[in-house]
């Protein structure tokens, strides 16, 4: 990877970085149900627990994983500002887009959400301006007020100087991204240029991960399976539903390079060529934009893909390397087997992404600097307020 | 495409080919749950029902689709052997090897199960002996059955003269197919040489296409996404469980290219080596195989992914062409627009997975007439009886 940022040198930005900043710790520690933050006396940590995969069973309680506490430990990476300063130089990165992880403000009540995602954006707001250059964010969207609380939030995110769109979980406004009521909110965002980052939280049904995954399977199954899926299911039905017609405007960066849609657009391409009905309704006409087209005009990718297969086929359907954006997933994925305070050093999690853009595109290509960087520069805008 | 075959001439096969013979219509036309075949007035030919969420929801009863009958035209497609050689003349394939379309035996009794086995394998039996050399099968496992009767299954397709291996839903004997209650099957299968063709049915809970999927987007979601979703899950659970380990001699075909499994190997990867539980539970022990290492050596993929980009991705998942085998997934996906009758040209599906062989590999090239043909005869062995 690049050294730090010089006249000359290409910048590196990761733009799928998230914090959990000290406010919104304080209402996951407030909470009693997932998600939430809990004490456990056998954690040096508090415990973060977002999903409900992460939580053993009932059924697996007399497994060996009911000897470790749920979820993950809460360390300092989740909510430090420096902390997140020292990964980024630790790791060469001159430029972050940090975002609210997930499950962001989906599950605070209507009259909770609007104020606080004013506070969050603020918080973002201040965290970029005491590194002028450095950060910027993805603001967080209140889903679950009433819609002119939501379209109030995007204005106000307008003007925040260091704000470059919103991250965006699968619910929308409880029922999905293809929910009609959704549009105006999108409209409002593709008006103002601000970039969707669409992001996976709420995975799919325990009941497919099977008896066993529960007590035997850590998280892998949700996390590398559940996700993806999730992002996949969300845009095919956003498609399907001609969103991306009815907001030519709209511009969406995809988690974890789209979940599995670049592997899986040859085949939604041809099941709606061959669907009957769609066929008989006229939605297969002449001249309709394919998902290949969407993939192509609408849509980046981030390259969390942890592979050169992945990355390469992100690429390929994208028409080329410069809709890819390199991203971290920070703080997730920390090197594992030393103790919990011992992440200060390179994360693995990291140098596979980094490694895969190399073996794809080739060490200091143009194509690979703008993977790195300049493509997220290029489309974000990264310069000045 | 190659020529039919001759002595000098590369043969094409086609691995994932679906028949449901007369004796299986019988079976579906006699049941009143799905799966099922009815009758509807508007419909010239037979309606075949298969998975729920071909059948509209009474959410979107009010919708346009219901002046559609559910589910698909059966056609003579579906069980004549007429219509497949028909079939395999007009797109030049030298070799088929058939096999029991989903969801197979799965939904009948323990007692029903076995001697429908029993019924369905002579009667491929006899189908691939009336034109040998152009057709071998994927035998049908009475998987409701008790244990000893799919034991005994297995041993009986041992002796039939064209049978290659089976085809495999996910469910297994019930709970997926990391069920040590399978390992046995599985050993059994191993040992006699038989190849595990893995197929998806049973697709995601219908709660994730969203509530607009069953009136609005025809049946592309379960079919483009739930089914290559399903295979990915039930092969990470099999890796996850340690089956391919303790099962060395399994080989297996995934059907779609591996549904998502080379696109998301890298992010299972890293998900496993970044699992705080697995890891202290010494489950990431070095020397260990990693998925990539599974999907190259124990596990082929069908070339049946439409697109250059997926093919291309399944070939590096894949360490090379030489593990890829065409299919056409006929007669799912036949053309639309005309009339039921009208398919007895050329079918697009099967011009879209051709042409992704010769664009990915180049047409002619050796690796292209591996994944055409060459690499299921050698793999399979399709010559002689």
């Amino acid at each position: 990877m690049a050294q730090p940022s010089s006249a000359t040198t290409p910048k590196v930005v990761d733009i799928h970085t998230h914090m959990y900043p000290p406010f919104y710790v304080d209402i996951l520690s407030s909470r009693s149900t997932i998600p939430l933050v809990l004490n456990f006396p056998s954690s040096p940590n508090p415990r973060l627990i977002l999903l409900e995969a992460e939580v053993p069973s009932l059924a697996g309680a007399e497994s060996s994983a009911t000897a470790r506490p749920p979820g993950r430990p809460l360390t300092k990476h989740y909510s430090s500002l420096d902390q997140k300063i020292h990964f980024m130089d630790t790791h060469h990165i001159d430029i972050s887009v940090i975002s609210l992880a997930n499950p962001w403000l989906d599950f605070l009540s209507p009259t909770e959400s609007g104020p606080a995602a004013e506070s969050v954006n603020a918080e973002f707001s201040s965290m970029c301006a005491a590194h002028p250059g450095r950060l910027y964010f993805f603001g967080a969207l209140p889903l679950t007020a009433p819609l002119a609380t939501v379209q109030a939030a995007v204005t106000r995110l307008t003007t925040l100087p260091y704000c470059r769109g919103v991250i965006l979980g699968t619910s929308g406004l409880g029922k999905g991204l293809d929910d009609p009521a959704l549009l105006p909110v999108l409209e409002a965002l593709a008006a103002a240029g601000l970039t969707v980052f669409l992001h996976p939280h709420y995975g799919l049904p325990n009941e497919v991960w099977g008896p066993r995954a529960a007590a035997e399977y850590g998280h892998v199954l949700p996390l590398a399976l559940g996700f993806p899926m999730e992002t996949t299911i969300a845009v095919a039905r956003m498609y399907l539903a001609g969103v991306f017609d009815a907001v030519p405007a709209l511009r969406m960066i995809l988690a974890h390079s789209g979940g599995t849609l670049p592997f899986l657009a040859g085949r939604i391409e041809s099941c709606v060529r061959h669907d009957g009905q769609l066929v008989g309704e006229g939605k297969v006409a002449a001249g309709r934009r394919t998902v290949w087209d969407v993939l192509r005009s609408q849509v980046y990718l981030d390259a969390v893909i942890y592979s050169e297969v992945g990355l390469k086929a992100a690429i390929e359907a994208s028409g080329g390397a410069d809709r890819l954006m390199f991203g971290t997933d920070h703080p997730f994925f920390p090197p594992v087997g030393g103790s919990e305070g011992d992440e200060d050093g390179e994360w693995e999690s990291v140098a596979l992404n980094a490694e895969a853009v190399t073996k794809a595109l080739g060490e200091g290509s143009e194509e690979a600097t703008g993977v790195m960087g300049a493509n997220a520069v290029r489309v974000l805008k990264l310069y000045g307020k």
